[in-house]
């Protein structure tokens, strides 16, 4: 594949994603955390025209103005941004509007891309694409909440499965060594600013699971009184359960004394062979303290996977999400990509069956709040 | 007209109001006081089904179960509600099932309106007929917040204007004997309960203004400081302006020192001569203070009003909303119309722009929290 | 009494009111209503200082310049206010310093008072008089408050009865013609500025009780499942009730299947035959509706009013606090006394047994929002 | 010293720390982080009295059984606790009340600690020690926060002074190697449980500033738009900036020109030699951005501490809390001191001018949450 055919492969995937939609699937956003379809559609859009076409492309013209005021989102650099919960009140532009703006975009950068490039522009694009790819896997994740929340639950697909792998045998666990390891990414492909600079971290022996939680582990969990028992819990988490009057994953109902979960294909039984999923990191951290054992940081697991599968769920880790040595932010607005989250979240490692294709590493570095859950996340045991 | 005749007729104009809309407008709720589009042509249908078409249509089949749910509004009596905060995050049911749903009740009313009804019916179906109607009121006014709080500021309609008269000349005021006076509906057509009973009141000799106050009057309060004088206001209404920061009646803006209004055709300049509107109570107040004048109370518009034109704007009065000597709530669901919102609300009298036509009553009584003025409201003076 | 003898009764009270308490009781604001005593009674003095003494006293020294700051209320002509909800956390000025300043400001005064002094300063005094004596009712609402919600229910006092009558009996209805009444004060004496000017109201023909509601007869209420069912309530009312899970009037607990109040004699049973007390407006309407009755309006209990024993408990009506006809503010910082209030409250009227010897009219217009319930409210129904 | 006048010494330590105040200052809570003083003095009691005399003195009489509800704190495992904003609404147990309850329960421990005790009671005879010996700090800056909110600016002590060294000289930078160091507690005096285990960790190449930042220094970055440009702060930091409209440290007013502060001697003007102290992490953080730096973590600080001086203040590290390797939570309500505490906030190392004699440690791990700046924190770069 050329560059051209790369980036409309990328930009494909994302319209996809939203074919099963109706347009008023594409509008809503029910809490802040979950955007609206078509501000993905349009955001990552934004992203080309802005860091792209706008500096690079000669007498190139913007689609229009007003949308850098409507599909910006956290760059500060970037004039001002929109109230992040404000997205789900803008009933225009509409989904045809965000689609035909996703083509004007698209034909310019195909021209654009006709032409040789320069590495510097060349490092942009592939930031871009791995942005739109990044926006991909929140565009199922969001979709799955505005539906999965709605009273109708509606089907989003009958054909995409939430797991890759029929089985989840309890595997045993795998004893690593302490001793010196080397962390971060090597390599000349892309990799995020996060993932830098490789460097050594000293391990103590450690064990950790070959397999994931599944559900029937979690529902032991749930039957033994877990949720009742603040013993299990942080302060915060157990504020968070009181308040929000948590009692089991998210997704999932108690019908005539069975649980079910509702899923990309509607609403099911639990199955409880499947790794748990849609937890938060409360949740994770008090599972493991009721099995007597405890997450694995996020270097243990990076020095570890390569002896276990992963990419079913992203996985939980004890770490905070905290700059590398030598990490060094970006100057302008590409520098405010990562950097300044690292405080207050933390590090997730794997990734889930909403990842695009070619969108993993194992030295990926994912991070979330610890009471969020809308992702696919999981859990693996250490000890 | 028959009764299906009309009941059609008056089913239609609430289609008509949304004609100019793009299907993500039917969608989205910016605030909790407005509901989405979809959701009122939704709530009005399941008015007709749950209370005429299911207790009396022999073998009336609902049309979904699960719409109770999502299109039932305060009616505490009928099952659980949806909070009204939720409406703007449910996608589906989609704007085509929404009409399937209208057509679908609608043709099991024409077919029940075919034979003879009881007196008790016809009541339920007036009632239901006076609902829908105000129901369009609200969505013509919850169209202009959707789409005047968008940043593109889309045009809703080049031919719908929102005043009636060009003119708005200033016409004096009238004076009004003191003495014993009688006020609420008496007749035999239509009334809401709130209107009875008809009883006496005494007046003390007043006089009212002819005129609506206009928007230079109030540009003129303006700019005489009216927004940073506390004196001119309620507690309540100062706590109101400084915590919202409001400088203007709802959808002006100040452009290169030129007042700007969103109206039903786009952003245009304010027109001098055109009666203010979107106003809370707390302007209206605040405006008649630094006039040296008052609003009139409810009666006394009541009684001056046959003598001056009104139908433009709803007309705030000093007046809280409570009920007349006698009133009546009626029993089970119906009886929870009006009674229960009878604390910390203002009576408003006439009509605006809005309101459909024959949907007016000079002992109509219309009531809003003070700070609302997202509904066509204005200020007649009085002292 | 001369003048300076009048005062300093007056002021005595106060102090008087707070005698058995401990220093730490004069500090804490519970909630943003109630205010720390300490506070009321460097307010009623700084009003003295404020309104009086600066202005004619002739070289007058004020106190301490930075208590303006500290005991200014809601007089926005005069100076920056502290937020209300901020006098809990000042420690300083001491209760100590804080009955210096009285001592100071009480010594102007008599020195003051001993010389003539014009009709205008005598109108002011009046007014500073009737203030303290409405922080007097507040002081030992809010004294009961601060105990009354503390863990070890201390005793304010073991001889403040919270009833002046041992006896509540029913004493059935009153019935008052339809017909032109006159309301408002009339006379030489002080009234506030919202009773005025007398005018004239027609009120329907009415009956109203003649005894006020006892505790046994809300008991009934409670155990018919009054607060579990919504027709009872207005809407906001229910929405109180619900997320304040409220079950039974302020001050009460259930406990092995018995009711129990806090009084000012500590925890005690609840007695049946006393008029039951702290109940909000909500409460008041939904208990009258349970009984197929309502609450009389203001006019209605004012001309009823001579017919009856009153003064034990504020009524709660059924009207709003509004202006009467030819209401007019003052000028100045003393026109912010009432008027800036009128509107979403409620008129309470009578007395209890917390208002001062001689502060009571059968004119009194008392007022607060209708979902407070720490004064000594309590109802008498009407139909 | 015998066990019991280690007792005495530390118990009076705390009295101590309260002998300038009046009575009112111990009873607020002016926000819900900082605790009234009375409260500190009666849990800290409470804390001897239910983990020593209750369960190991025979006979023991509980002084009050409702203390336990009023003292608690956070220990889930011990009964209900009092939400924590009330304990500024609780005016009993008065300040008398508080000591007589330290006196009982400081008589019932001397008596207790005259015989032997076994090595499990002196753990927790330790704990408790180092337990009042936080509580102490917690005291003074808690007061600090109370006068210094109050708008008389009352002075705590002419004596106190908030800096230790005369002096606060830049001291240029300190390397250190790169490689494998031991962290952690070693040996056989009392230490947390979050400072377990030593463990081996591997650290890059370091430099370190042996010198904290002064006020001139954090002066220079307020005079360049510090607080004004968002690519020096953290996302969270960046909004908590905007929402609190934080332009300087905590306790800065900006008089004519010219920074004051508020210390235990009053509002005086800002020393420009003194290290920098309440400020957030957030404002280390962005210090440190505008410089060019960065913030040490915890191991480093632990590595180098023993080339530099420090306890001033409570050096903001760029670690954040989390548990070391094979760290265990002790059972019962102690285990719940620390490890309940290890998420979203961050580790400061080193001590203040607040922390009392003999309760620093090089490997003592201090935490807060990002925002909180009424400890006495500081500033060390790194890079």
């Amino acid at each position: 594949m050329n560059l051209a055919e790369k980036y409309l492969s990328i930009r494909k995937c994302s319209e996809q994603i939203c074919e099963p939609l109706q347009t008023e699937d594409y509008v809503v956003q029910p809490i802040a955390d979950v955007s609206p379809p078509k501000w993905h559609l349009g955001h990552t859009t934004w992203f080309f025209e802005t860091f792209i076409l706008e500096p690079f492309l000669v007498n190139y013209q913007v689609y229009n103005e007003d949308y850098n005021f409507v599909f910006n989102s956290y760059y500060e650099t970037v004039g001002n941004r929109v109230i992040r919960t404000d997205r789900g009140n803008l009933s225009r532009p509409s989904v045809n509007d965000v689609y035909q703006y996703r083509a004007y975009v698209d034909e310019a950068m195909v021209n654009f891309l006709s032409a040789e490039i320069s590495s510097e522009i060349n490092d942009l694009l592939v930031l871009g694409f791995n942005h739109e790819q990044q926006h991909q896997e929140l565009l199922l994740t969001d979709i799955k909440y505005i539906l999965g929340n709605n009273p109708l639950f509606p089907v989003y697909s009958d054909k995409k499965s939430e797991i890759k792998s029929q089985e989840n045998e309890a595997l045993g666990m795998l004893t690593v060594k302490d001793g010196i390891y080397e962390v971060g990414y090597e390599g000349k492909e892309f990799c995020f600013d996060n993932e830098l600079n490789r460097h050594k971290v000293y391990l103590s022996e450690f064990m950790i699971s070959l397999s994931l939680v599944s559900n029937e582990d979690y529902i032991a969990f749930i039957n033994d009184g877990g949720y009742q028992d603040f013993n299990y819990w942080h302060a915060e988490g157990w504020d968070w359960v009181k308040t929000n009057k948590i009692i089991s994953p998210m997704y999932w109902f108690e019908i005539d004394g069975k649980w079910f979960n509702y899923t990309l294909k509607g609403l099911h039984e639990v199955n409880p062979k499947q790794p748990v999923t849609h937890i938060s990191y409360y949740e994770a951290y008090a599972f493991a303290s009721w099995k007597g054992m405890r997450l694995p940081t996020e270097f243990e697991w990076e020095i570890a996977a390569r002896n276990f599968n992963w990419g079913e769920r992203w996985e939980w880790t004890e770490s905070a999400y905290l700059p590398y040595p030598g990490f060094n932010k970006a100057p302008g607005a590409i520098g405010e990509y990562n950097g300044k989250f690292m405080v207050n979240q933390k590090v997730l490692r794997g990734a889930s069956i909403a990842t695009p294709e070619g969108h993993s590493r194992i030295t990926y570095r994912n991070f979330f709040h610890p009471h969020l859950r809308w992702q696919y996340t999981g859990i693996r045991l250490a000890k």
